[in-house]
C-alpha cells in the first residue's frame, strides 16, 4: 500500500492548508479503524469512524445528513436530520452488508452501554455502503459482526488509505478506488478550526477524472479497462471542530458536490451520493435534565470558509483514494489498477 | 363584528390555559393590523403580523417554514428555510395581489432603512395569500400600496378577527371564515413562556366541520350553501417567546396539521397550506462583525409541550376565525354566512 | 384474540365505503404474514407486507415514503424516494431488531433471484419500526432470520390484527396497541379502486384518546395505567391501486397525519412517525431496454378522493389495531390491557 | 454586444454536441425576451422565457425546481413543486423587484386569459432574481410593468447574451457577468431530444474562475478589480422536449451545481443558486375532466445521459453570460470588464 498521497506528489488543491495528518482524525477526538477482508473471492470490509472517544449514545453531537442522489441504502439518516444529532459510530460496508452492520453497532451499543450503566432503550445506528460488487462476491455476504468489532477496536488517529476496509472492493473512474481522507484547517480570530473528510470512493467514467483540473481520464481510457458509465456511489463523512448548528452542517453538506465535481462526476443515476456531518464543538447530553441548553454557533456570513474548505477536502480525498490504492484482482480475474503510475507519468503537466 | 371568541361561549379547546389575550400578540413585541376593502365588488384586505418593534431587517429572528400542500403563492419560504431567519413583516393578502404586497413590503423596508441609516441592498419579504375569489372580485386586483401601509401603521395588540384586512372574502366550511387568533401559555422552570398562532381561514366543506369535535358540520350542511369541495387555503403564523431554534420551530409547525384535522380539513389538492413560525426569544443582528454567537435553545425532549400548545392554539384560532366572522355578501351575491346563530343552537351538545 | 373490529361494533368511521375485507390485502395481490414471538421475556416478532405475488425485485412498483417525524430508525426510505420505486416486501419490526431485519431481507431476496435467475447485485430492503422495549426485553435482540422467513412464508390475504406480529409489543395510549388494517373503496369511471392502510400503532398519551371524535381517553384514564406522554411511534403503510405517480403518492401520505391526528396522537418529539405508499396499477420492469415508459396516472384534480380515503383508513387502522389487541403482560409483570371492554361501555355515546 | 460565443473562439465544454442554436431556444417552442434599462443611475431589466407558444396557464408543463442555497427570493417555487407544473411564463430581474415582476406576470396573464375566455382565478408566477446592486441603483426600483410587458412581447428564438435584461447589472467572477445559454443534443432511439440552460449569472470570486479547467481568475485577478467573496447568485433555468417526470426533472436539476463547480463556484453564504427546470413533452390541459391522463416518461436507466447534458450546458451557459458582455460601468463609476480580452489572452492554454 502507498503510504504517499497526493500532496506527496506536489499536487497541490485548492488554498486552504490542510491539518497536520491532513485527514479527518485532524480534527480532535475523530478516529477510524478498519477491518479489511481480502481472500480470492471476497474483497470488501469495514471502515469505522468513531466520532469521539466518549460513548457517543450518552453524548450526541450536532450533525445533518444530505442526500444527493439516493441510489444508496445508507441506514441512520432519518433520526439525524429529524434530530441534529448523532449517537453513532459511522460504518462504511458493502450494498448488501447495510443490515448486518447496523445489527452489530447496535449489539456493540448496547453491550458498551449495558457495561457502564447507560440505560439505551433505543439506538440510531448509521451505516453508509458502496457496491463492491465487480471485485467482491457480493451475494456472498463476507461481512460479519466480527469485522465491525474488530475495526471499531483497531480505531487511531492514524489509518490506512486506499485499497482498505469498505474501500476494499470499491472502484473510481475505472481505476481502483478506496478509502481516502483530507483536511483543512479554517483560522478563526487567531485560533485553528479543522474540517475534515473521509470517503469511500467507488464512482465515475474513466474518461471523466481530472487531477487538479487535468484531464487525466482522457489520457489514459484507451490504456486501461475503462470505466463507461458513472456507477457506484461515494459516502462522504465530515467532522469538524467548528462550532456549527445541525442546519447550518447541512449547508456544509450541500457543497459537498463541488468537490466531487472537480474530479469529474457527473453524479449518476446509479449511485448512492450521500454526505453526512457532524461537529465535535459541544456534546449534547442524553437524558440532561436542563430546560434549556446554551449552544455556541459561527455567525452565518461566516460559512464561506467552511464552504471552500469542505469543497477543497473533498476533492483532496477523493484523489488521495485513488493515489493510496494498489491494483486489486476481483473474484473474477478482473484487475482494477491502482491510478498512481499513470498519475506519475503526467505529473508535470498536472502541478 | 363579534369581538366574543370561542372559549366565550364556553368551548374550551385543550387542556393548556390560553394567554392574557388569547392571541399572537400574547408574545411580547408581536403587533397584528388590518387594512379591510370593503366594497360591493371587494371583500378583501391585508393583513399584517410585525414580528417585533424593532426594525426586523436589523434584528432577524430565528424562524422556519413549513408546506403541508403547496398549492398557493406564499413568497419568501426560500430563504427563511434556508437561513432559518425572518427579516420581514409577515403580510396576507388575496392570491392575485401576492406580488404587489411583496413590492409594498420592499418599499416599506427600503423607506425605514434609510430613515435609520441602515444599509439594505437585499430584502425578503414574506407574504401569505388566500382565493377570496367567491366573494371578491379577485382579477380586479384590488389591494394597492397604501393598504399595505395602512395595515403596518396601524399594527396593535389588540385587533380584530372574522371578517378583516386578508380574511374579509374567505370561507371557512361554506361559513365565513377569516382572521382568528389563539394563544397558549407554557410554564417551564417557574417562568411563562406563549405560543400564538394567527391564521387566515380559507379551506373546508361543510358536511366536515367539528367543533370540539362535534359534527357541527353534518348538523348544518342541509340548512345553507355548503362547501361541497374542500378548497381554498389556510395559511398559519405561529409566534413564540420560547428559544428554539430554527430547525425546533420547523417540527412545531409540522404539528400545526393535527389541529387543522381536528377541525375537519382533509387537507384538499386545491389548497395552499402553509406555515410560517418564529420566536422572539433572541435576535440575530444584522452585519454583525462577531464570529460567533450564543444561542439559548430549549432541550429537545421538552419540545411535546410545544408541540401540544400549536395544536390547541390552530384548532382554536380557526374556530375563532369563523365565530368573530360576521355574513358577507358577495360581489355576485353569494351570502357567506357566519358561523355564530348555528353554533349557539348546539352549545349544550358541543361544551 | 377478538377478531371483530370496530366497524363490527357500529362504529363508522367517515363517509366513504371499506373494501371487501376491509384490510390493506383489499388490494388485489397484496398479503400480509406474521410471525410472533411471545415468550415471558419477549413480547415482539415480525409483520411483513408483500406488495405483489410477483418477484417485487424485478417488477418494481411505483413508491414514496414520507417522514412525519423522524424519532425512528426505519430503514430503505433514501431510494425509495430518489427513484420513486419499491423493489423489496416491507417488514416492521422492533427497533433494535431493524438491521438484523434488513440482513434477512437481503437473504431472502438474494436466494430468490438465484433460484430464478435474475441477477441482483444490489436491493433496497424496508424496514420499519416501534419500540416494544415496555413489555419486550428489547436489548436481548429476539428476532432472528427465521422469524422473518416464517412471516413471508405464511403471507395470505386473511391475517390477524391486534397483539401479533411486531404488534405484540406495542402499546397505543395507554391500552394495547399493536397491528390494525382498514381500506376503502373510490369509484372512478364505473369501477372501484382500493386504498388500504396498515399500521403498527405504539403512541399516544391516554388522556388524548379520542374514539370517533368521543373521548375515551379522558373517561378512562383515571381507571388503568395512563400513559402520559405522547411517546413510541407509529408506523403507517400504504397500498392503492389507484394509477397515482410517485409524486401523488407522496401527497397521499401527507394526509395521514390527519387521520393520526383524529385518534388523538401530538406527533411527540420521540416518536417515529414514518408513512410508506405504494401504487399496484403499474410495474416498472427491472433492467428493462425500453427507452420510454408509458404510465397512466390520476387527473390531479381528482386527488381528494384518495387524500379522504387515506385519512378515514388510517384513522379507522389505528383504532382496529386496539380493538383487536387482548391485554398482554409484560417481561416485567406491567399489564397493558385490550382497549374492548372499555369501548364497550362507552358504545352508545361513541356511535 | 460580442455575439460570439465560449465554442466561437475553439473552446468545448465537454462532449455532447451542441443543438443548432446552442441555447434554450432549441427546445421547440421556447422563447426568449429582454427589456434592458441602462442609465447612468440604473444597469437591471427583465428577461422573460416563454415555455410555450400557447397559454401555458391553460397548458401546464411538467416541471420541477431545486434550491442549491436558499439565499434568494424565487417567486413561485412552492406550487411548482407540488403540483409538478408550471404554469407562467418564467421571468428574471433584480432582488428588489420581484414582487413587481410577479405582479406585472398576473397582470399579463389576467388580461390574456381574459381575452381567451379562460376563466382565471388562480395563477402562479414564476419569478428569479440576482442582486444587481453593485452596479445598479437597486433601491432606485427601476423596473416597472411596462418593462416585463416588452420582454415578454419581444420573446423570440433569436435572443442576446452577455449584458442584457436581468443581466444588465450582475457580475461574475468579478467581471461582468449577466445572461448566457447553451444547450445539448440527445439522441435517443434515432431521435433528436434536447436540453438547454439559460443562466442569469451573478457569482464567484475572481480567483476562482476556470475556463475549461483552466484557472483564469488566478492568472487575472491582479489585473482588475477582483472580486473577493463568492457572493451574489445563480438563477439556471433548465428546459427539454426529452419527456421528463417532475421527480426526474428534480434529480436533472440536482445536477446543475457540477457544472456550476467547474466554473469555479463555490456556492457562497449569500448566493441564491436556483434551478427551474421545464418538459415540453407533454401538456397538462387545466381543468381537464378525464379522471387519468397517460404520460410517457424517459426510463430511469436511462437518466445519465440527461445529466451529462445539463451539467455541460450550465457550464457552457455561464461562460458564454462572460464572454458576451461588454464592460458596463455602475451609476457609482465602478467598471466591470468584459471577459473576452482575458480569454483571448490566454486562447492557447485554454483549448
Amino acid at each position: 500500500m502507498n503510504r504517499k498521497r497526493i500532496r506527496d506528489y506536489g499536487i497541490t488543491i485548492g488554498s486552504l492548508p490542510p491539518g497536520k495528518r491532513n485527514t479527518i482524525t485532524d480534527i480532535p477526538g475523530v478516529t477510524v479503524g478498519h477491518c479489511t477482508i481480502d481472500t480470492p473471492r471476497h474483497k470488501t470490509g469495514v471502515t469505522v469512524i468513531l466520532p469521539s472517544p466518549e460513548n457517543i449514545f450518552q453524548n450526541k453531537l450536532p450533525a445533518s445528513a444530505y442526500v444527493l442522489n439516493g441510489f444508496g441504502k445508507t441506514a441512520g439518516l432519518l433520526q439525524v436530520q429529524e434530530l441534529g444529532t448523532l449517537e453513532s459510530p459511522i460504518a462504511l460496508t458493502n450494498t448488501l452488508n447495510v443490515g448486518l452492520v447496523q445489527d452489530a453497532l447496535v449489539e456493540y451499543m448496547v453491550n458498551r452501554c449495558k457495561k457502564e450503566e447507560v440505560q439505551l432503550k433505543s439506538f440510531n445506528p448509521v451505516v453508509g455502503e458502496c457496491n463492491d460488487s465487480s471485485l467482491n462476491d457480493i451475494c456472498d455476504r463476507a461481512v460479519k459482526q466480527e469485522h465491525v468489532f474488530s475495526a471499531i477496536k483497531t480505531a487511531s488517529e492514524d489509518f490506512d488509505q486506499g485499497d482498505v476496509g469498505a474501500g476494499k472492493g470499491t472502484i473510481c473512474f475505472g481505476f481502483k478506488g478506496g478509502i481516502g481522507s483530507a483536511s483543512r484547517v479554517i483560522p478563526i480570530d487567531g485560533q485553528d478550526y479543522h474540517l475534515g473528510v473521509l470517503v469511500q470512493s467507488n464512482f465515475g467514467r474513466t474518461g471523466d477524472l481530472m487531477v487538479n483540473g487535468f484531464p487525466l481520464g482522457q489520457k489514459t481510457e484507451k490504456e486501461i479497462e475503462a470505466a463507461r458509465e458513472d456507477k457506484g456511489s461515494i459516502v462522504s463523512v465530515i467532522a469538524t471542530d467548528l462550532p456549527l448548528s445541525s442546519r447550518q452542517l447541512h449547508r456544509v453538506l450541500k457543497r459537498v458536490c463541488i468537490g466531487l465535481g472537480r474530479t469529474g462526476s457527473h453524479i449518476g443515476n446509479g449511485s448512492g451520493d450521500i454526505m453526512i456531518g457532524f461537529s465535535t464543538a459541544c456534546t449534547l447530553p442524553f437524558d440532561s435534565e436542563e430546560s434549556f441548553h446554551n449552544v455556541k454557533i459561527l455567525n452565518e456570513s461566516k460559512m464561506d470558509l467552511a464552504f471552500r474548505a469542505v469543497i477543497e477536502a473533498e476533492e483532496e480525498a477523493v484523489l488521495n483514494s485513488m493515489v493510496a490504492a494498489d491494483t486489486v484482482i476481483g473474484y473474477k480475474g478482473e484487475a482494477r489498477l491502482g491510478l498512481l503510475p499513470y498519475l506519475e507519468r503526467y505529473l508535470d503537466l498536472i502541478k
